[in-house]
């Protein structure tokens, strides 16, 4: 059971120039010293898919900012046009040893604890379609704005490539719109419009593209009203449950992993999957 | 923790005549071998009630097909006009032997673990009234079809005879329509009209009773669009806990079941409620 | 597992006065033998704050109708204008002792345990603002009807004050809304206006203030025409984990609550805002 809390006053910190940017590869990150906002924003063409260099990128820069006092909250979204984030990286899942598969999904979990456990205020602004592990970042966050933009969708599609999706992304799913919506939504394997999505609770806001900075400021700032302590107690007390869930059985789902992806029978469906994505350009 | 699930080719199987019955007293079951779809019509007039004859057909009905690798989907409908199901039949709980309650629970309890438990998909075409136990058959399916008459009810009325739903009636129950709406509902023995029903999700969708079987299965077709294994893996992952805990707790419910149901003033409060019945007629 | 239930006769009880009132400083009880439904009105200006003293008359009142047979359910409503209870006595957590706090918590636990766990029908008959606490209370009963008034407002804000939301509070939160609109409202601490209360499930109902008294007898009656047994027994299948959860963890929660609040930091916050609400009159 949880302790009553109370708001740690933050310690002022160094001086810092007003806005530093550390770029990387695959992420661009900004932190706006003014607000204690940072934003971070995908930038992986052509479909910011989760590589394993992607999602070590992502767990650095949270870490970065979570240890740093002068950021209180992160902005997530996508500098590529038309997607948020495709979802886990296939390539890293065909064709490579047992050790690199282990690799990945530890990689995988990581990014998920470390968002979903977040200290700091997360919000999705997501500007662009949002399958499996692109659903997974959105999902995990405090707030979920979407553009309102009838070709872009949102879901946890995994089912309808012949896999399942593991049962730390369900539970996250079933904190985000309940038992019934899931267990439809998730053998459907359903890609959801934004609207559709908006419609059930998977995002929290719908807005015009040219409104989408905006408005996530603005959510922002709401939630950054309340003093950090207090909100980060109420935040674990209502994730704690789930995250424990995943930290109590992580070898295992690893292993889980590990044995179905590298079966002869996945990787086959894998490799044509891959060839049908390559037709598709 | 679920693991990571792949298509299971299904194998071809023996060829077979397009479309056999196996009738038996009380359900009709069709398979049609193009779809792979069974459909199963109870005709038990006049209100198919749940009688120890039914649920055992019932059982070996849902075995069958599940053993069968020709069908992958069942549509539970009803033969008898206005009715689904009646629920539990009364007379195989009032005057018999404390052996017969048990054995009629063991059924009960039979029945609900290989329908909610199915690996087929299940599509409840509810065509017909569907009180306590008849809910609890289209609560079991993946999707509930309702016909919208303004006359036809849908509930787990158990509290208005006197009597509470079992534990796992509930968490079927909880897991659809959410604790809130499950909390009010059993409280009071609601019996909701069909457009209330699909207000609070109890049921997913409304035709008129001419649209029932095509809607059926249309919506059947597009959960058979899913590998069946990866579908099936994210159906056990929903459901695994709930099924679980009845499988826990078997014996010890059938005994609840037998103390309270062999109460002489139980035993009186049924016979006062055929009574009714009987006259109403 | 819940065992099955049947409706125990009431036992007729000796004949009493049609309506007797045991008055006592802070909440007026008024019992109507004749429907069995006893009103609870709070009555200490200017907010209704929970104090000890408040608390400890609230679960006198609720053990004496709990333990009265002519009593089968209570309206708990306010006395006060234009606020149903205004949560828990600040001035009962600052600048006293370690015993003080740990006894006040103790009282505030007990009034949920009996309220939340009640065998009686309660209803609340939310007419004037009611936040934390004394959302609490309306939480805690079966159902919730509220003014439809625009100044009056409702929810679990404890995170703007800089403490969180005890555990229980969260669960029976989670239980009457679902967990993603708890997870933000508690976040926030958000105090809801009456019509979005009403839209996401806090209150059932909602009617202008004339109407109030009509309307909550009229649900009682609704309540009461269940058999009490089964009504009972499916009350406590429904809230049981929950309750449960709390009698475990009984004293370490008062461990909690009082390290927390006798904290320097937290007396200094409390001491700021009981200045703020001075300086607000």
């Amino acid at each position: 059971p949880p302790a009553w809390g109370t708001a740690a006053p933050r310690p002022p910190g160094l001086p810092l120039a007003p806005c530093r940017a550390f770029s990387n590869n695959k992420i661009l990150v900004e932190l706006d010293e003014s607000s204690g906002v940072a934003t971070m924003k995908f930038k992986s063409p052509p479909v910011n898919s989760l590589s394993l260099d992607f999602i070590t990128e992502l767990c650095i820069s949270l870490e970065k900012l979570e240890n740093n006092r002068e950021c209180r909250g992160v902005i997530l979204t996508s500098a590529v046009p038309n997607i948020f984030s495709s979802g886990l990286d296939i390539t890293e899942m065909c064709g490579k040893s047992m050790e690199h598969y282990a690799e990945f999904w530890r990689a995988v979990q990581e990014m998920w604890l470390r968002l979903y456990g977040s200290n700091m205020v997360t919000v999705a602004a997501v500007n662009g379609s949002s399958p499996a592990g692109g659903c997974l970042i959105a999902l995990s966050c405090d707030y979920r704005i979407m553009v309102q933009n009838p070709k872009f969708i949102i879901g946890l599609n995994e089912a309808q490539l012949g896999i399942v999706a593991p049962f730390w992304f369900k539970d996250t799913f079933v904190n985000t719109v309940g038992h019934r919506v899931a267990e439809r939504s998730l053998q459907l394997g359903s890609l959801h419009s934004a609207s559709e999505a908006h419609k059930f609770g998977l995002v929290d806001e719908l807005v015009p593209e040219e409104k989408l900075q905006e408005k996530a400021a603005a959510v922002m700032a709401q939630w950054l009203a309340l003093p950090d302590h207090a909100r980060q107690l109420t935040k674990s007390m209502m994730r704690k449950a789930v995250l424990d869930r995943l930290v109590a059985h992580r070898e295992e789902d690893i292993q889980n992993f590990v044995n179905f992806i590298s079966k002869e029978s996945i990787q086959k469906s894998l490799r044509m999957y891959m060839e049908m994505l390559k037709k598709k350009k």
